[in-house]
């Protein structure tokens, strides 16, 4: 199903597709990779390790061996995670809303304080590394957390300009963190940075939102790790900097799945005060049916091991074809991420709005040109956000073709 | 096992009992009734009815057909509802929270407008039949809400008081509503109360949180409604003044069951707007077992009848246990619910923390004293909230009886 190297954007419109590579979801065959929570659902039962009915109320804070799990996983001690609901993004959403509406714990020695409301400290903003994940961005402006980008390098975000900005704005209340894969450049964020962001002077109420969506969906031959970061913040003096989120959506069932917080005993402690409000507990049935399910570490890195098996042909099959079509083609360039669900691919400048109506034209939907910046705001409009795992192989095959002479034919246009 | 009696309170105390009534749990036998949702969620399987695979991101707002099993159990359309996670104390929280960020919808014609947010227009308070429910209460406190008490009556809140506060105070935004089988005071509210409720002048971001907890949780023969709020308010020329909210925790599994929210399109659509910023979707695997498991009405209300033939026994020897114990005794009631899972005990004044305390001293916890007012302040005193649904029967009479000599020592030592 190789397309003729002759195929060019007229010929790939005629072909009358319609491919989504928008989004970073699953395909079906890694969903089913984890079928057995499904068909083996009666198998995990309803009572916990300690005989708990898990069908009823209680736990607020999840089932204890869920949060186990989470602390084997993200390197932490149970009592510092949280297992919550079937979203870590809803976790980021309320823990900014909280801090809008109540403050957040600051470090006063001995002293258990809170920081004024951010709501009522006037304009507030985060620092946002670009390109960025565009539903941290959603977040911020719904919320109405004034952005200021940041450009991220291939070891994280350019931290002179973090550094400098954090000591000279102290309405700079926090920052979007995906240190490990970066959603969609692919970053590995360096022990270098992270010690950084750790240990850089900031207001007392700065928190890193620390999304370690992909710690575990590596694409390379290696299991890549960044720094620990609760270690590094607390070497610094700064222990309650950082609120770390992490989810099983893109192990297991994508929003069928659980996600943790996890965090330093002051932040946790005004999590759960919070969250004891909202709710009287999480799913605790699902969160047992995937303790039982993945069972430890070992068993997570398993299954992710056959993800991998699953997507590592459709990334190399978009580079494949990127490096026939585009290489050395002036202006463009893409990132082969080792890890994570997306590639960047960097088009000349202002000619990544003009490649995705093409595509669009063409029944190709790709993410908006400029999601991935605050406000949706590219402003050399070259940025283009690539989401391989959906489609079937030849169909990625299929839709890379398709980009690559999307971008061919807004480059003419542009030249023309 | 019923007790001699001759039992008084320090022979009570010598049983060395562990009960607990404080929460309106349901009973391991209720959730066995469910128990195919466990048992049997291979066959449910993942794909709607449609062929959407339930184990992918992605319907926001719930999957289609359990939006529609909400639309005809709540007596709207199925484009009036979401579908959404696993509690309904969550929906009520963030449409508040949601409303002091971003302001609420406001009519003005055919123009769609928002509300300043709430948090925006200073103190603002929300009315608070009592008693109520300690949760609702809970979310004003932590979000700052003034809460202004109200008091309820068999039919209802007293509507002349509602009416005079809403009118002369344009701080109040919200009311709490339970309006069949109100928790913790069994009202059920009637169809004057609700077209008061849905006519009265008040302000045009105010809104009816319409707990709808019990709607179908009859104690009683005849399987009893309220009035339909929505098309009340909408006849008053006020349809969106109403969120209704309901849950399927005491129908199947509590805590692992999912929740509804129903409104007119304006709100549906600025609940869609900024839920939408949280969440990728709900967990659509667990609506789709439901909606396999409980089928439609018929079944919901099959499910039901057997819940209260564990339920009824409960309410009655509790019933029995009163009148025995109770029955004459100056100054002390109690109501006879027709449904819910409450009843509520009147104490003379300044007897009801004592009969608490009385109480947990003979290894018996109740809901604290107070739990049904606002900022947990019931100013008589007298208030005690009994949640008989979880022990097991002989458990809830001897609990009964624990309550009944716990309240005549503290009369007793009042007037000793």
């Amino acid at each position: 199903m190789s397309p003729p190297v002759a195929l060019n954007y007229e010929r790939f419109q005629q072909l009358n597709l319609r491919l989504d590579m928008s989004r970073g979801k699953p395909s079906p065959e890694q969903l089913d990779l984890s079928q057995a929570l499904i068909d083996e659902a009666a198998l995990a039962g309803h009572r916990a390790r300690d005989g708990f009915d898990c069908r009823n109320y209680g736990l607020a804070s999840g089932l204890p061996e869920a949060r186990e799990l989470g602390a084997e996983l993200l390197g932490v001690s149970a009592a510092q995670v949280v297992a919550a609901g079937n979203s870590s993004l809803e976790l980021m959403h309320d823990a900014l809303a909280f801090a809008l509406l109540h403050g957040v714990p600051v470090a006063t020695g001995e002293e258990a304080a809170t920081s004024t409301p951010w709501r009522a400290q006037g304009d507030i903003a985060f620092l946002c590394p670009v390109p960025g994940y565009d539903r941290h961005f959603a977040i911020c402006e719904a919320l109405g957390v004034r952005m200021i980008a940041v450009p991220m390098r291939d070891d994280g975000p350019d931290m002179d300009r973090v550094e400098a900005l954090v000591r000279s704005d102290a309405s700079i209340k926090g920052m979007w963190c995906v240190p490990l894969y970066s959603n969609p450049s692919g970053a590995i964020w360096s022990d270098a940075t992270i010690r950084r962001l750790a240990a850089m002077p900031a207001a007392p109420d700065f928190r890193l939102f620390w999304d370690d969506a992909y710690r575990f969906h590596h694409l390379g031959d290696e299991a890549l790790a960044t720094l620990d970061v609760h270690a590094a913040c607390a070497a610094a003096g700064n222990a309650e900097r950082v609120l770390m989120f992490a989810s099983l959506s893109k192990v297991t069932i994508a929003g069928g799945a659980f996600a943790w917080l996890a965090a330093g005993p002051r932040n946790l402690a005004w999590w759960q005060r919070h969250s004891a409000i909202r709710t009287i507990g999480p799913d605790k049935l699902n969160q047992l049916r995937h303790v039982r399910f993945l069972r430890d570490r070992a068993g997570v890195l398993a299954l992710m091991a056959r993800h991998r098996a699953l997507l590592k042909p459709k990334f190399d099959a978009v580079e494949a074809v990127f490096r026939a079509r585009l290489g050395g083609i002036e202006g463009v360039s893409w990132n082969t991420p080792r890890g994570g669900y997306f590639i960047s691919l960097y088009a000349p400048e202002g000619c990544a709005r003009r490649t995705v109506e093409l595509a669009a034209a063409a029944g190709l939907v790709l993410t908006p040109a400029g999601a991935a910046f605050p406000y949706g705001d590219d402003p050399r409009d070259s940025h283009l956000r690539i989401a391989p795992s959906f489609p079937a192989l030849d169909e990625v095959r299929l839709a890379a073709e398709g980009i690559a002479l999307s971008l061919l034919k807004a480059i003419e246009e542009r030249r023309g």
